[in-house]
C-alpha cells in the first residue's frame, strides 16, 4: 500500500522531471508527453524485463498512465509559475531517485534476488528513466555529469540492508533509505563533494 | 492471415528504409544488412519484451529473416536506379509506420492490454525502429525532428479505437487506421503543419 | 562445465576492457565499476531478455558479480603497469567477443531456435556490450568504425554450424570457433583488410 504510494510519488516526480526537460528543448505538446513519459516508465521497464516481470508494471496498472499525463499537463499549465527552471529539474529528479531507488530495491527483494543485485536493480530503476530523458533531448545525461548521483542510490541501497538486519518496519526502511539517497545527493551538490579521484592530475590520458 | 501480411509488408518497407541509410552512410555489405535488420525487427522487439511475448516474434518464424535479408539485397543491387533517395526513404518509411502501428496496436489487444497501452505499443513499434535506425547511422532520429511522426502514428491508433465500436471487420479497421498515419504524414510534411507550439515567440530557453 | 567457464572468462574479459575505457575518460570509481558492469553484462542481458530467459543470467549466479568487481579492480589497480592502453583494450576486447559469440551461439541453441537466430545471437551477445560501453563513454562504437568487427563473429557462428556437421565433442567446437573469431579480426586489423565496397569511389552520399 504503502509502497505503491511510493512509485506513483516517484512516477510525478520524474515526469515533470521529464516534462520539464522536453519543454526547455521546446518540445511540442506530444513531444513533452513523450519525454515525460519515458523518463517516468524507463527504469521501471528495464527492471521488470530483465526481472522477467511482464507484460511491465505500467502496462497492468492504468494509474501509471493517468498519472503521468496529469503530471505533464500540470507541468505545462505551471510552466511560466516555475520559474527557475534548472532548481525545480534538480529536486524533481532528486526526490525521483530517491523513491525510485526503494522501489526497485524492494522489487528485487520480492523477486527473491541477492541484496547486491537488488541495490543494482534499485540504482537502475533510479537512474535509467533520467539517462533516457537526457539522451532524447540531447542534454549530457545527469548520470555522466561529475556529481555523485549514481552513487547516492548505491548508498540508499546499502543503507536499506543495513537497516533489514533491525528493523521490522518496511515503511521505516523505505523512507529512511529514501532520505539517504536525498541526503548524500543534496550534500554533494551543495558543497561539490566527489569520489577520491583514481588518477594524479598530471596524468594524461592514454588512448588518444 | 491479413495480420501476418501487413507485418511482413511492414518489415520489407522498414528493411529497405534501414538499408538505404546504410547506403547512404556508405556503410560495407554486412553494415546495410545489420542496419537493415534492426530497423526492421528493433520496434517488434522492443513491444514484445515488454509484453513479455519471447522468444521475440523473429525468431520463431524464420520468414522475417528471410524477408529482411532479401529486402536488403533487393536495396544494394537497385541502389543506382533508386535515384531520389531521400523521397524513397519518406515513402518506405512512412508506409513501415503506418503498417507497424496498426500490427502493434492488434499485438496489444491481442495481449488483453487497455486501449490507450495499445496505441503507445502501436507507436513505439512503428517509430522505435526508425529511432535505433538514425541513431546507429548518425542520424538526427526522425522522430525528434520538427515534423508530426508519432503524432501520425498515435491518431492512427485512435481512428482503430473509435472504429471499433462501429466496425466488425477487423481487416477493415486495419487498412482504414493505417491510411490514416499515411494520409496525416502526408499531409502535415507537404502543407508543413506541425502541431501549435506551447512557447511564446520571444521565449528563451531557461535552462542554458 | 566448460562452457560456463568460456562465460567466466568473456566477463571478466568484457569487464577488464570497460575498466580501461572508463579510466582512460577519467572517470570515479563507481563509474569504472559501472562501466566495466554494463561492458560485461550489456550482450547476454540483451539476449537472455529476447529469448526470454528471466531474470537474466547475471542476476541469478552471483559469480559473474563478484568476478566483474574483482576484474575492475584488478585493472584499477594494475593500470599503472598496463602501458599500452589502446593494445591492451583490443586484446581484451577481441577475446571478450570470440569467448561470448561462442556463449551465445550456444545459449540460442540450448533455447532450440534456428542456426541463423543463433549465429544473430551470437553476434550480439558479443557485440553489445562493446556498443554500449563505447556510447556511455562517448566513443565512437567499435562496431561502427572500418574494422571487421561483427563480420568476425558472424564468421565464427558460421564455423560452429558448419562444423557441428562433423563433430560431436562440443569444447572443440567452441575453441575452434572462438579462435575463428580472433583470428579473423586480428588478421583484418593486422593487414588493414576490410568488405569489399558497394559504392563506385566517385559516387557521393545522396542524401546530402
Amino acid at each position: 500500500m504503502f509502497f505503491q504510494f511510493i512509485d506513483i510519488l516517484g512516477t510525478i516526480a520524474f515526469a515533470i522531471s521529464g516534462a520539464l526537460v522536453a519543454m526547455n528543448k521546446r518540445m511540442d505538446p506530444f513531444g513533452v508527453l513523450i519525454i515525460a513519459f519515458v523518463t517516468a516508465v524507463g527504469g521501471g521497464t528495464l527492471r521488470d524485463v530483465m526481472i522477467g516481470i511482464e507484460p511491465v508494471s505500467w502496462m497492468r496498472n492504468m494509474t501509471f498512465v493517468y498519472v503521468i499525463i496529469g503530471s505533464a499537463t500540470f507541468a505545462v499549465i505551471l510552466k511560466n509559475r516555475i520559474n527557475y527552471l534548472r532548481k525545480s529539474l534538480f529536486l524533481f529528479d532528486t526526490i525521483g531517485i530517491a523513491l525510485y531507488t526503494v522501489v526497485g530495491v524492494e522489487t528485487g527483494l520480492i523477486a527473491g534476488l541477492h541484496p547486491l543485485i537488488c541495490i543494482a536493480l534499485g540504482t537502475m530503476t533510479a537512474c535509467f528513466g533520467g539517462v533516457i530523458r537526457d539522451i532524447l533531448c540531447n542534454e549530457i545525461p545527469v548520470i555522466f555529469r561529475k556529481e555523485i548521483y549514481a552513487t547516492a542510490c548505491i548508498l540508499g541501497g546499502l543503507t536499506y540492508f543495513l537497516l533489514l538486519q533491525f528493523l521490522d518496519e518496511k515503511n521505516y526502511l523505505f523512507i529512511i533509505a529514501g532520505l539517504v539517497v536525498i541526503i548524500v545527493r543534496l550534500v554533494a551538490v551543495r558543497f561539490k563533494i566527489s569520489l577520491p579521484s583514481l588518477y594524479k592530475k598530471d596524468e594524461t590520458s592514454k588512448l588518444d
